[in-house]
């Protein structure tokens, strides 16, 4: 397949890096500054080598990507909320030429999920977004094989930094402050750390679930009950562990709505995964409890999703 | 999709249950000794009633189920080794007759695997086993999602009987003879548990996932170097409780072949689940270790792996 490739951060990178060992070519790729597109198959080492000197991948302008020659378009652009653009005019703009999107960016999915799903209807094309859910993890492609309705549940641990962050709390007896400062040292944690332990990245996933669960009743993420870990206390994990328990930020999607909060659970299981490892898990009508854990982000491991979806495109 | 149910056990049984909750219709089942066939649908309540009263589903010869009109056989009759029939032949005349086939049956694809690739290859049918492997565990979809060629092992706890004895033992610090009679009690063994406890299921399921990640170079039984639980004593989970282990029958498929055996692990890792659980890792080149845990057996739960990939079946 010809794969347009939109960002060029970590996710977006490996795509491109990537593409050739699954069968498919690179025809554009983009930053939000410049492009580069070739019919033929663009040179992706040259273009990442030129991001990493110059900052820019080429010399074309971006919005020559999104018209260039692809059979899938890989949105990868950072995650906007709200109108979460320019990620939703990339997905109409693809549909609306017939061509399949594959979203490794949330935001179209969370914030606009039944636009994105009408622009679909009237396309050719077919949007697939499992890299939006857990990295690597199959998640998405678990609740479609077990069909929606047979789910009653599902919950998590969907954000790597603030799970770092807990299970370091936790193991060390630390503070919030001190670990996230090690998390910032480690690459783990970005700069400004909101997005991840504010709750906000693990309820993005929910609302995705939640709208794949759902299929009809619309969710964005106003309508999720989130809250974050930067004020709890140490001693609250010290507590827990007294008591052969401990704390992880847990995502849930359930008749209750979209939940992300701090959450007491047992130690040693399957929930407690440590460092930045994530697990969902799938709670089902006839087969009781699906675990499925790994590596929650990073750039192969997120592109391996979405080659994924791209080996799942219909009429190949 | 109209279904053809061969074996009306567990899992044929709750296939021809389930399936109208999947918008499907069974248009025949059959158990070894009979058969109840019918184009428009039969009585699944009627026929499964009769089984449990009478010992038989209907009227009719069981041969008369393959030669109904279906779209996908369902071939859940007990898995049977060396030429895996009367398996194997289902599957080749469902082929012959371009129809879809999912298998519940180990034999064909453990014993046979070649040649069952080859009839698919002569046909317009498709030939899926989802349900071989770790009953409602998304296993082969994983691994097909992934591209056999970008992993580089599958190990884990793929037989939930020896499971349950194993972490009986190590909990109870009890003997074999004596868990396994309980086991026995409780319905998790059989009462000849040789093909649970001497390795044999879970090598068939190691069998199935090298043919699937070698993709051409076949393997049956008796490439796998396999060694159950019978002979191991309690005294040496005792001596792996004290280092801080313990004991389980791991399965594995890696560049060492198919290997199945006792093997001494980490407490509270991913592979120790407890009691009848299963668990799989998939090691990717890409995006680290996959763990998928879940129901390894049982009626609905290996029912629900059959309706997936009759809803992964081409040309709908």
């Amino acid at each position: 397949m010809k794969l347009a490739v939109l960002g060029a951060g970590a996710v977006g990178s490996s795509v491109a890096e990537l593409a050739s060992q699954y069968g498919h070519t690179i025809t554009a790729l983009a930053d939000s500054q410049s492009a580069v597109v070739d019919a033929d198959g663009i040179d992706v080492d040259s273009a990442l080598a030129r991001k990493q000197a110059e900052g820019i991948v080429g010399d074309a302008e971006p919005e020559e990507a999104l018209s260039a020659s692809y059979d899938v378009l890989v949105e990868a652009t950072p995650t906007t909320l709200g109108e979460a653009e320019p990620g939703f005019t990339h997905v109409t703009e693809a549909l609306n030429r017939d061509k399949h999107v594959v979203l490794a960016n949330k935001g179209p999915v969370a914030e606009r999920y039944g636009e994105v799903r009408e622009a679909e209807q009237d396309s050719e094309g077919t949007v697939l977004f499992e890299a939006t859910v857990g990295g690597a993890m199959p998640v998405l492609s678990t609740i479609a094989d077990f069909d929606a309705d047979k789910i009653t549940a599902v919950r998590g641990v969907l954000n790597g930094t603030a799970n770092f962050i807990l299970s370091r709390m936790a193991a060390e007896g630390l503070g919030y402050e001190h670990v996230l400062a090690e998390a910032q040292d480690l690459g783990v944690a970005e700069t400004d750390p909101s997005f991840d332990v504010d709750g906000t990245d693990a309820a993005l996933k929910c609302v995705i679930l939640a709208n794949v669960l759902s299929e009809g009743e619309e969710c964005t993420l106003e309508d999720a009950v989130v809250e974050g870990i930067r004020d709890l206390p140490s001693s609250a994990l010290d507590l827990a562990n007294e008591d052969g328990k401990t704390i992880r930020l847990i995502g849930e999607v359930s008749d209750d709505g979209v939940r992300v909060g701090p959450r007491l659970i047992e130690e040693n299981t399957a929930l407690t995964v440590t460092g930045t490892r994530n697990i969902v898990q799938v709670e089902t009508t006839h087969a009781g409890v699906l675990n499925i854990s790994g590596r929650g982000a990073g750039g192969p491991e997120t592109a391996s999703a979405v080659f994924a979806d791209i080996g799942r495109l219909p009429n190949q």
